[in-house]
């Protein structure tokens, strides 16, 4: 099982971040984390690279239930989103696939959950 | 293989948190995110929590190096450890099992870099 999947989208970076954070409004999720690796190299490498976010969202009742299920699943969330300039005005966003992720914790509730987690990332993913 | 190991301290939560943070930056990883599952349940469920800080560390190096090994590795960075109020003045950290995480991508390359970041974070976890 792969563990992301990806569409390419006609829209510069701004624009396809916006996509992407309403996307996941729509479905429950809040972003509350982000990184930009190009500054992240910039700062502690001072190198250049392109614009790459990595957005950590989150369902607080999922991550709640989640919780309940597995104390130490923190471990594995938010669920990162990315947003990678292609370079060419074009943008690429990338949805992480929850079952396989959360399939390392052998736990058939959190199996379960992550189906759920699925079910709504796709939507969101279709929606954009 | 299990993907977390942990310990309990005989310390409060912040000071905890402080030990944990001072130990990552010894092995070159710095905290770029953090979120309190505490302060996202009272704030988006009304409900009462404790404090489960979930730190996002990163070793700029290693990072990019994974980067140029695998294009979509974000999706699992950064590294997160966790720092748990146990109620009872002790507190609970938890390490990443890197190459269990990591496993996932199936790429030889990813898994030699992953024993690198176990090394690490083996090391600033007997520091703790």
């Amino acid at each position: 099982m792969k563990y992301s999947y990806s569409k390419n989208l006609n829209l510069d970076f701004e624009e396809a971040e916006e996509k992407v954070r309403d996307a996941l409004l729509n479905i429950g999720f809040g972003v509350l984390t982000e990184i930009n690796m190009r500054d992240a190299f910039k700062s502690k490498l001072n190198l250049d690279y392109r614009n790459y976010k990595i957005l950590g969202a989150c369902n607080p009742n999922l991550a709640h239930e989640a919780l309940y299920d597995e104390e130490l699943i923190g471990i594995l969330m938010p669920c990162n989103i990315l947003v990678i300039d292609n370079g060419d005005k074009t943008t690429k966003v990338v949805f992480p696939n929850a079952k396989s992720l959360l399939g390392i914790t052998e736990n058939d509730k959190i199996l379960k959950l992550s189906d759920k987690v699925d079910d709504l990332l796709n939507q969101a993913f279709e929606s954009i």
